[in-house]
């Protein structure tokens, strides 16, 4: 039986970060791909995460799940430490280095998914090893529309099985560097058409803070970033973008081209102000007000 | 008396440039800012130049102005060898390093505005040294509208000469390093909240493949580039940038906010066309029909 309320399901990696920026050093917050695009398409539909935390993981971030309405049925707990990651951000804000990663009971996750989550109609298969993202593809049951990430780390070192996801999915999302690691082209248009070629009908290059552009067979929309003054934390911006633009697809129960772009905005919206605090302290905190206004401004930002 | 004919003064460099990119490489090829500025807005509007060159000139480029339609009485020809510069670009094309730069005429170089050019409602000042942009600014009466283009050159060793011109024009444009270089601040946001406050009513950032922002007191518009499949070369894509932009404005005699942000749109596009041959070899070829069309491409590219 399908859980009628969740439309949206989302597998990914939770973790405990520490984060460092010039301005500041946070120890221990809450991050992970699932964390930031569960809590973004909360906004937007009734959502479901799959993945897994240890032992350890505390209380206060599960109430902050539960908070935002997310369905925690698949959330695996196991025995032993959450996964761990911490890195340090360059003054611009746009490089950063890792400075450790801690897979702990993240090495031994395997993304079951329970049976009443197997007809939900949105899927976003977050940034975690292809196999896992196979086996995911496996057990649910003709999705309305799936996203997939992925990681320069996957590109080099589990390209076939990558592959194999790339070619079961509606939209590959990647930043720059990595569509030119994928296809070895440098410029970002024949880029994406060598990806599209590998199965997907949309292809999303995030460019950071230069936005973004979906490409698909026969066309390309480039939208610019909304402009923010003070950057505090980029970590999971991308994350962020991803739950809030499949959400608003899941919302809308649509997937044409114009849908798309309406959700990219959104997404990109909802992931600016995602980077305005750390972790999901600003992220949590939203009204659909807030966004629906922002989203404007972004509009009015490229009216020609 | 005014030349009633020109709507837009250029005062820029003219150079002999040898680029080599990763494909191939050109020697004595037309450049300069003026080149580019010039033939670029000749599509919309008569327009004057400003510079010098050598007696070594060749009359072949000559004739590129005079099709063209670009009013030479203000184009110096002094004894000597006109301006060499060369560089290199990398794979992306996104970075160049300069191999050398021989200033031979432009050294002794002084913008001398013809008498008829004084009037001229438009006005783009090339990079140039900012004490001879001062002087270009003694000469001309009232004009409608000024913008000014400058380089890290002269933000770090004639600071203060630029900071007079600065103030003393209405749009600024510099590219975000300079931006950053110019006002300290790595926000982008910030750094042209800074330079408003130095005088222009504007500031245009330019952020090469990824577009451009144009800032006021109180509005911001961003305009991602048209992206191109294949980059040929990017020497001289700014400068065609301001001149295609110019000439748009002083076409439809029109400087609101609006009327900015269309000429920035057929700037880029202009521009697009530009980097797709080297020196001015595709932006000296086009057509109107041309422009307007793939100026609808990009409009189509942002429709959200």
């Amino acid at each position: 039986m399908q859980n009628t309320a969740c439309q949206l399901l989302v597998v990914g990696s939770i973790g405990i970060d520490t984060v460092e920026t010039p301005a500041e050093r946070r120890v221990e917050i809450l991050g992970g791909s699932a964390s930031f695009a569960c809590v973004a398409a909360s906004y937007f539909a009734p959502t479901a995460m799959v993945g897994v935390v240890g032992t350890d993981f505390p209380e206060a971030y599960m109430d902050l799940y539960r908070r935002s309405g997310i369905d925690l049925q698949g959330l695996q707990i196991q025995e032993g430490q959450t996964f761990r990651w911490s890195g340090v951000y360059e003054e611009n804000m746009d490089c950063r280095t890792t400075l450790s990663t801690d897979l702990n009971v993240f090495e031994s996750f395997s993304p079951e998914i329970p049976e009443n989550y197997r007809d939900i109609p949105y899927l976003f298969l977050g940034n975690i090893q292809p196999a896992l993202q196979l086996h995911v593809l496996d057990q649910i049951r003709k999705p309305e529309f799936v996203m997939v990430d992925t990681m320069d780390l996957w590109i080099n070192i589990a390209r076939e099985d990558l592959l194999r996801v790339i070619a079961r999915v509606d939209l590959l999302t990647v930043n720059d560097s990595e569509a030119r690691l994928l296809t070895g082209a440098s410029n970002l248009r024949k880029a994406a058409r060598e990806l599209l070629q590998m199965g997907p009908r949309y292809v999303l290059i995030k460019k950071g803070e230069h936005g973004s552009v979906l490409f698909s067979k026969d066309s390309v929309f480039i939208l610019p970033a909304y402009l923010l003054e003070n950057v505090v934390d980029p970590t999971g911006a991308g994350d962020t973008f991803a739950g809030a633009f499949m959400g608003a697809l899941a919302e809308k129960k649509a997937t044409d081209e114009r849908s798309l772009r309406q959700a990219m905005l959104l997404g990109n919206v909802v992931a600016s102000f995602g980077v305005e605090g750390f972790s999901l302290d600003r992220l949590q905190a939203l009204s659909r007000e807030e966004i629906t206004e922002r989203a404007d401004l972004l509009r009015a930002m490229m009216a020609v």
